[in-house]
């Protein structure tokens, strides 16, 4: 298993317990039956022309949509690996454990796929006061409010749940 | 304004009565002040190196994930200005206007946006018994259960809420 330094021991997610009930390569399925991939019970995923599938993390309890991230093949099998998300960072180019600098980790209960398999919804357990960076528990904290030149914002999360400047300086 | 002949005619929502509150065009804010796009108050999508932002739909009453696509400039203005989804399809290169074969359109209540405004959240109703080509309410209908030599899915969504095969023969 590659890159074992960042594992954490810890209590198993249920998520984990299945993954670890077995010990054979964590591999995915070909997507030559276009078929099977929306009908059949072969986890599949599609890779995008950059090698990532787009991963959006959901509150187990709430549903909230926490934040959308993007993973590698390397990155999801590390997910699955260690039941915590593990994301691929687009502007740094690397792999990219969800809340090692933070110690906002985020506990994976389960993963969803789509028709085509080529998106991922987790249901997370967030650790911490918020996943996003700019110190809000979701990364969507702000909705359109109105049409015009330009289209304005307006805040759908009034207060941040921790200070950023904190806890990343 | 372009294409207006797939506008529906019907009572607005409330996304709607805000949008159309101001007769001005729409347009969108620059990207040139990273902290003001994610501490800012103006609407500053960011599109990838093919024109694409990822929009993801969500029941507004349950928060059900439903779907996740992807918009252009022209689709996401065109969602703002009828207040249902319009998509752009990547597999056929086109402007896609949800529900416009099946009449499972999905009347957007709220779009949220994520710290770095390269996502968007759309709370919707969708329209018809489910928002998915396969016939699931939701296109996530199947979950990863167990790894492996491949890894296995099983079924998240056990019923069918229509026969695609009538909708879209």
């Amino acid at each position: 298993m590659n890159g074992s330094e960042t594992i954490v021991y810890r209590k198993l997610t249920s998520l984990e317990r299945t993954i670890m009930s077995t010990s054979a390569e964590i591999t995915f399925g070909n997507r030559d039956d276009r078929k099977l991939v929306e009908r059949g019970l072969t986890f599949s995923p599609k890779f995008d022309d950059h090698g990532l599938i787009v991963a959006i993390a959901q509150d187990a309890d709430t549903n909230e949509v926490l934040m959308v991230a993007y993973m590698n093949e390397e990155s999801l099998r590390r997910t699955l690996e260690i039941g915590e998300a593990v994301y691929f960072s687009r502007s740094r180019q690397e792999i990219w454990h969800k809340g090692a600098t933070s110690g906002h980790t985020q506990i994976v209960e389960k993963i969803l796929t789509d028709c085509d398999q080529d998106a991922l919804v987790m249901k997370v357990r967030q650790q911490g006061p918020g996943c996003c960076h700019a110190g809000y528990r979701s990364c969507f904290y702000r909705n359109i409010q109105e049409s015009g030149d330009p289209v304005t914002l307006e805040q759908e999360i009034e207060d941040q749940s921790y200070d950023p400047d904190k806890v990343y300086s």
